[in-house]
């Protein structure tokens, strides 16, 4: 029997409601597998949270969540309340930094009973590889205050070793895949960080003759995820532009709403954190209608990580079964409820 | 009689095919409406004058340009010979800047008898204002040397005119079109520069009561481009957002190679440029394939900002009936050349 201490952080919004949502479809995942069992420990760190003790989490909080196995996170904000940067810098940017927690991956691919934006064709597959501990969202910067002249500046970090550890990244997962790696850049426009940036993919792709590499600036490689998204294999970018095509690669599945995501540690001192693409998604929280798909595909990738493919595989196939057979909530063409679209998913599992 | 002394800088790859073809189509139009003549002196700035000559224009080059009308562009860069950094800042970026083109609007709107990689609707009408003189686009940066260490840095610099500057021409442009301004930010993960955006945004929009206002997260907003761009009537964006969004507005609308751009001087001290959203395409460059209409599209900008707004839309009236009368380029899912398109388009605006 292997048994899992998780860390749960609904957080805010529909963060609230996916997370149990995806809980539950883990324990019946368990129940029907047997030889797994996972225990989870709720935090209710949040901006309600920041509304009672004035920060997103306790003082010892990273300490509190050091020793789980992973964490399980919904989705921080809630702008109206809390400033965005306050919020998801006290909490999810945070575990993300302190946990070293380098390699954000996201999946975008053709999804069974998913209606697309697009007129097709639906055959892609892709892997973003996403830099996720520093680039373009640094803390190093501020404002000179001099009214009409005021100016703001921001630095963008790229250190050789979280640039290359994420290309180093991608290349290994091209080769357990179709072997293409495609890099984000704008070195036509950004003229330090990205020069450096293909610097180092130049550098890295010497490692392996077997993958082929392409290099495309974001602009151009944004439309692309649009007019040919069936072309790329694993593409690799910076914190920001990760950001970006991994919302993009969300929307031509269908919906951010199923997009999953996962914060990888790769040096094994800290726990991973699992946490789907969409964010807390105010308007329409509390309404009972939110996504669980992405919660829940994030809850697969989870399982991933820790070393059960076969089980995530099974939950995969079970969610895209439930998709095609019409239950689904109402962002991707349905009029499903969350615990309508999520007890069918529980009962498929159990059949 | 109007005469316009243009001065014409066809640039690498395919700006070479489609300014000339562009430069037909003007006279055609001038021939046609009459009271108005254009002179055009050609500057070969490019890719092979830097082989030349090792820089991408002389010295003098932009004393040279400052008494023209205006500038019209095909597209700057080939990478395999010329890193784009160098020659994009020796030439476009380099007249964006001296001239004080601070403001770049990209229009992406429904267009008759192309074919777009949406399902639909396609009842889109939106205009990106783009900050195009600072932002993400400095030349503030460097590395450190060590090894392993090596660190990369990259300043992004907003001040509050420029800022200000392209905000408020979003809401005066607002006010003429449908009364909504989107401003794009990212200010839950760049914590410096975005706040300082939302605030300028916030600020300028007390100016404009009477028009309605959202900021939305760039990567929600770039998969808003595909999944709701009817929603969006102004967007505003800083260079790179911009950069990024103008070229999602381009591939909805069925093809980078039909997405036109102004770079506005707004003082009168210098000339406006006129160029094309798509880049050399040294891929296709001398085959004779390039799609005009961006080019064309592009013309049509320039007769706006000479004051000559009937006929640049007679002009584009008669580029979407020849688009949809299914004469168009292969990108597009015709079969005509270069020529035969332009040729179409010039012998209906004859008739
Ligand atoms: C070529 C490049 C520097 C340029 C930019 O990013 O501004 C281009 O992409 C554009 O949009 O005009
Ligand atoms: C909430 C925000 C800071 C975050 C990010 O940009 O990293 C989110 O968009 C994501 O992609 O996880």
């Amino acid at each position: 029997m292997k048994h899992y201490e998780i860390a749960v952080i609904p957080g805010d919004g529909i963060g609230k409601e996916v997370v149990p949502a995806a809980l539950d479809v883990l324990d019946a995942i368990a129940e029907v597998h047997g030889g797994i069992s996972f225990k989870y420990t709720n935090f209710p760190w949040s901006c309600d949270y920041f509304e009672q003790h004035g920060k997103m989490m306790p003082d010892n909080g990273l300490e509190t969540l050091q020793n789980f196995e992973a964490i399980f996170l919904g989705a921080v904000g809630d702008p109206q309340r809390v400033p965005d940067h306050v919020s998801l810098w006290g909490l999810l940017i945070k575990i993300r930094r302190e946990f070293e927690q380098v390699i954000n991956i996201r999946p975008a691919k053709y999804f069974r009973g998913l209606d697309t934006p697009l007129k097709g064709p639906n055959d892609f597959d892709l892997l973003v590889v996403r830099e996720n501990s520093e680039g373009e969202y640094s803390e190093i910067g501020g404002r000179i205050h001099r009214g009409d002249d005021e100016i703001a500046i921001q630095n963008a970090v790229f250190t050789r070793k979280g640039t290359e550890r994420a290309i180093r990244y991608a290349f290994e997962l091209a080769q357990k895949r179709r072997g293409h790696v495609t890099s984000a850049t704008k070195s036509n426009g950004i003229v330090y960080s990205m020069p450096f940036w293909d610097q180092v993919f130049k550098d890295v792709s010497q490692d392996y003759p077997g993958v082929q590499t392409t290099s495309v600036h974001i602009d151009a490689l944004s439309a692309f995820f649009v007019s040919k998204p069936h072309v790329f294999d694993v593409v690799v970018a910076s914190n920001l532009f990760g950001d970006i095509l991994t919302d993009i690669g969300a929307v031509i599945m269908g919906s951010i709403g199923v997009a999953p995501a996962a914060n990888i540690n790769l040096n094994g001192k800290y726990p991973s954190m699992f946490e789907p693409v969409h964010g807390s998604a105010p308007d329409i929280a509390g309404q009972g209608i939110a996504n669980p798909i992405g919660q829940i595909w994030t809850a697969k990738m989870m399982l991933d990580h820790l070393g059960h493919q076969e089980i995530g595989q099974h939950l995969l196939k079970v969610v895209e079964d439930v998709t095609q057979s019409g239950v689904k909530t109402t962002d991707i063409g349905g009029t499903g409820t969350t615990k309508q679209v999520t007890h069918e998913i529980i009962c498929r599992l159990k059949r």
